[in-house]
């Protein structure tokens, strides 16, 4: 195993509708990033720059928001609402966000993540003559345990899940855990140098050696597998 | 934000009961470790290490042995069983494990994996002269998504939480995400260098500035507080 590097990439400035988002993080980069290297960008970023900003005035159109933009609620509890989102993600909120956005105003997630995730990655590769993947990643809370992490929602590049099914493991006997997250890992280690108070949008994870194409999708577990919902 | 990076450790030769795990794992990092850095070592060698190997002999004698270590059974399907651990952590089959392990045996959780991470901590210090934090991780299925991550079950010498509250964003306005799940991403992000059917039970995170004390015990969402049991 090798080293891995993650990087944070400063210097991104506020982003807005239209913004050109693949040539702005193939400037901040430009120098820096390596062929085989991931970047990871939030998707706040993403979504502002695909115009998924919308105004929104008080709690009341906040809450109508999340039900218009949920596919289903899983649970709810007070302000809290567990959606299903129209990509099969399950988060709170159904990823509408108020924070690192001007006062009355919410983002939402990204139509296609993955796509977005695609062209993010043509962009940079084409400007910075690289070969690069990117993540496009949010921040999800999980049941049972505290605290939010970093998952990813939108792959290119590289897999989404590592299958090791049929792999020898130290004692010689197949592994029984096959399906690693890897993308998620990878999502959850960049935030480690983004933080959620600092304008640090995209980071740059070196030293992977992962090869495939995922997408976020196959992050989804399929409801008939799944006890809980 | 600084750069952090991840270091895999390697050459450390399989643990058997009764080893002095610290003493091998300082030995391996002797020359390599620096203060500030925190040390990701996966349950499995401190559970080998502290004698929590047990014989199973067919798959009945395994569906006993995980009902005997759960203290609850949250779901069932098949052969899958989510339970509640004794620690309060909700994973799969009570956190026994049978890959990575000598045929006819499983490995259980450490009993107390703060105090394992925290003996660790010390033992390693001792012997290296500098000042880490310890992380004792594990595998674990997430709802909802599919694959597996690597999360932390004990901590010693930084925080299992990172609460932003009242941080102000880029934007000016006050976090509404305030409670980082940290310990976790960096458990996530060591498994990026360990590798599943690799013996590398120990990373190196380095470059997180860090400083409190958290426990394993911090990331047990309170029942009360939980909509998915």
């Amino acid at each position: 195993m090798n080293e891995i590097r993650l990087i944070p990439i400063e210097g991104i400035a506020e982003i807005e509708a239209g913004d050109d988002l693949g040539e702005i993080i193939a400037d901040a980069v430009s120098g820096l990033v390596e062929s085989g290297d991931v970047l990871v960008v939030t998707h706040k970023v993403v979504s502002k720059a695909e115009g998924r900003t919308v105004p929104i005035g008080d709690e009341a159109e906040y809450r109508a928001l999340v039900v218009s933009e949920a596919q289903d609620i899983i649970r709810r509890r007070g302000d809290l609402v567990i959606t299903r989102t129209r990509h099969g993600f399950i988060c709170a909120n159904a990823g509408v966000d108020r924070s690192n956005t001007p006062e009355g105003t919410a983002v939402l997630l990204p139509v296609d993540p993955d796509r977005s995730a695609h062209r993010l990655r043509s962009l940079i590769e084409q400007k910075t003559g690289t070969s690069v993947a990117v993540v496009v990643s949010d921040t999800f809370g999980r049941p049972w345990r505290r605290g939010v992490v970093d998952v990813a929602i939108g792959v290119s590049g590289l897999p989404a899940i590592v299958d090791l099914r049929g792999t020898i493991d130290g004692s010689g006997r197949e592994l029984e855990v096959t399906e690693i997250a890897v993308v998620d890992e990878i999502a959850a280690a960049a935030d480690l140098v983004m933080g959620k108070a600092d304008r640090i949008p995209v980071a740059i994870v070196r030293g992977l050696a992962l090869s495939g194409e995922g997408r976020g999708a196959d992050l989804v577990r399929p409801a008939e597998e799944d006890m809980f919902r």
